[in-house]
């Protein structure tokens, strides 16, 4: 279930590592946590750092990305992650252009590399994809023209970076070594990409010990060669974890049968405040959201004093203006020694 | 039909009043016309009349919300009433974020509240919200966030504030002194947010005489109450008035049948040239469109020397912008108080 | 095929001649191409020329419009044509109002006439106007307010004068002298409004011959009084030309069988690198875009070294800048007269 195997079925493509770092190893493109260092996703994290406040202020607003042009590419449709970026956008004074792809001119038969192409022309300056098939985001970052950097906004089962990088961002806010973490990941592994680049974040970032818990069915064939450990009872799992991070159960995606009922889901993998006094006292609790309450977590749970739910949220801005800014930076230094 | 009545079948709510104003007396949310002061309606002109010279202007644009963002959530369409929104918060400089709820990921289960918490913790700073549910945009108000303000651009039947206090601006322009005026509601009273709003504005601000005139089946029961004198010949209720407020027969909004047709409708209530006479020489026309022509009025008075229906849409921009600000000021008083 | 033809079954419309220009001989509204002065197309040349280096720089943003409102009234979706007129407005500082007709109150049974009204009431300074009836912005533009603009972004199988002044500044940074080319015009004449533009636009440039080639099926009747040679034959048509414009095949337009297949077609007309070498070594290939790759060309043709395609899509933010700031520089002369 690595990246190559994500994308089998799809022409062979170079290994995100080469793509997303440019010669002065600087983040040139964001698509993958699989293949960055830990100084990249540190780097990430502080940039994120510098951000917290702009977003808090009244003024919300830095000069950075005045002028850039920032186009959100939704293959897939997704308001919540669209208006994340967009906010990110705009924090930075870029413009933004919102294009729905299923609104728009593919339904004239035109390529999708005809309209990267025509995109490019008119002298945007990055792509932020959202796309349903594993691997979009990376192909697009192969394609475009030297002056775009692509930014994946979560791409089939393969990988959700930014999502990844916000919440080490707010473990790290409370728990900042992370080499003494214990933390579990719970949920459906299977179809999750952000379970994918939360744990390739985690373990570049030296986490002490990572566990998965799901129901076999939810547990994609060779997840232990990620070096984490798998358990399928949810009360072993997260005993004495110091952070629980929640999986959305992706029924939108779910093309068969793989867990009974959410009832029976519940009961068996649901969090609840009694489950989450098996782990650690200042246990963290996290989840992408959108949260179905009473099918991942209880109510009481995801609104309780273990939840950083929200902090993730505004989090999420902060990283994303990082994210932005730095790919940009990359670029601007590229243009500087042309 | 007060408001509580309206919301009969939701839990109790809040008094709007309370709501509405901060412990400064300032308006901190704007909801409702019900329970505001003549102090507080009288700033909102004032405040709205200091914005007209901006939007007339080449350079439309005061920067007094630079870096807010404000957050336009749909639940029902409307892309006249947001436009105007958008407009008048382009204008103060904001940024702007539609979201179309029913295009958003409510479809995945997620709860409104949930979906308010996550964009508080974007950190948004206020919602325009429109919702075809009556007390919605109290319930959203209620629940909010300290930073934030809500401004109700209409929900169910209830009320349409910024719409009555356009309406306002608009009358005042040409007839300042309340007191002395006559004026007639005429139309669909009973599904109007818009007629409930402007009866409590004109009876605030101390109308003269205020009449409603409608077919028996679209009074709503207990409208006397609200201190109006009621008609239901057209004729007779529009005799010496000095403004003729007309509503919109709300096609859309009727799930049964209250009027006959809409010629039937058009020979009792619609406004022409020859009824027009039997009101004050001077009597302004006016109607919060969009107009059916040939259902509500005839053309020639639509676009008659009477009519100030496009006034009403220019003011509306400024009376928007009064709103926001003055929401966004009782928060800033807040913010320096802590 | 004239104008007035193809509005034959609206009411008599005043030549575009008269309302595109103002007293001053100064662009007031872009319409059409037929009725503009050479003058007045090497002006929209000119003042492109010199936004080509904002668009390339980073910072892409010039103050010219800043505090203007630009409202796209897209009766017809196209979000490519929407996307350039947005991007250029914004590089002009303008805030843009997107507003797609199909979606807003016309469903309540708004007349055009209203809306428009209520835009102009609302302080918009520009129309850019899509809709898919010869004329339309004509009409607007006919009955808008003194101080707005109409930017016609394509009318039915009129015109649409942005993509044609684009297409002239494409051939002018190639082949500066127009006087001395040979350009065909190869395809869809029909339905295309593009191509009505193209030769009203090459012929004021005084360009040295031009032809256009397609089926008998696909040449409007009196295409020949435009003043262009006709041919059916492309090897003909193209042979020692300088510039080939391709038509889209108007797929979505055509309502009944005017070629017998996409494969026949391609086989008779589709362009090919060895029909390329029929015409001048020098030969600029060029298409409006999206591209039917196998139908209307070969992919090599495309992408191959004749093809300025791109460079196309790249002049139309240019060109579209152009037209803006025009028309509201002759509005801003007409307020200083005021």
């Amino acid at each position: 279930m690595t990246t190559r195997s994500a994308n089998s079925s799809t022409a062979p493509i170079k290994r995100p590592r080469t793509i997303q770092i440019d010669s002065n190893g600087r983040l040139r493109h964001f698509i993958a946590i699989e293949g960055l260092s830990k100084s990249i996703l540190t780097e990430i994290l502080d940039t994120a750092e510098s951000f917290v406040s702009v977003t808090a202020q009244n003024v919300k607003k830095v000069p950075l990305l005045r002028g850039r042009t920032i186009c959100n590419l939704f293959f897939e449709p997704s308001t919540r992650t669209r208006t994340t970026f967009e906010l990110a956008a705009k924090r930075l004074s870029a413009d933004v252009l919102n294009i729905n792809i299923s609104a728009s001119s593919s339904s004239k038969g035109e390529t999708l590399l005809d309209m990267l192409r025509n995109l490019e022309a008119m002298h945007t300056d990055m792509f932020v994809v959202r796309h349903s098939s594993s691997g979009a985001a990376q192909f697009i970052a192969s394609k475009v023209a030297p002056h775009i950097s692509v930014i994946n906004a979560g791409d089939g089962s393969h990988e959700h970076p930014t999502q990844a990088m916000l919440d080490m961002f707010t473990i790290r806010q409370h728990k900042p070594d992370f080499s003494s973490l214990r933390v579990a990941i719970v949920g459906d592994l299977m179809h999750s990409r952000v379970a994918r680049s939360q744990i390739h974040a985690l373990n570049t970032l030296g986490v002490g010990e990572l566990r998965v818990v799901a129901p076999r069915t939810l547990i994609p064939v060779g997840m232990e060669r990620l070096g984490v450990q798998i358990y399928q009872n949810l009360e072993q799992g997260i005993r004495d974890v110091d952070v629980i991070i929640m999986l959305r159960l992706q029924n939108e995606r779910m093309h068969g049968a793989f867990i009974p009922s959410e009832q029976e889901y519940f009961q068996l993998y649901g969090l609840t405040e009694k489950r989450i006094a098996l782990a650690k006292p200042d246990v963290l609790v996290m989840h992408p959201g959108p949260i179905n309450r009473g099918v991942e977590m209880d109510s009481a749970v995801a609104d309780g004093e273990h939840s950083v739910i929200l902090q993730q949220v505004s989090n999420g801005i902060a990283v994303r203006m990082a994210a932005m800014s730095m790919t940009m930076r990359s670029r601007a230094d590229a243009e500087g020694e042309a």
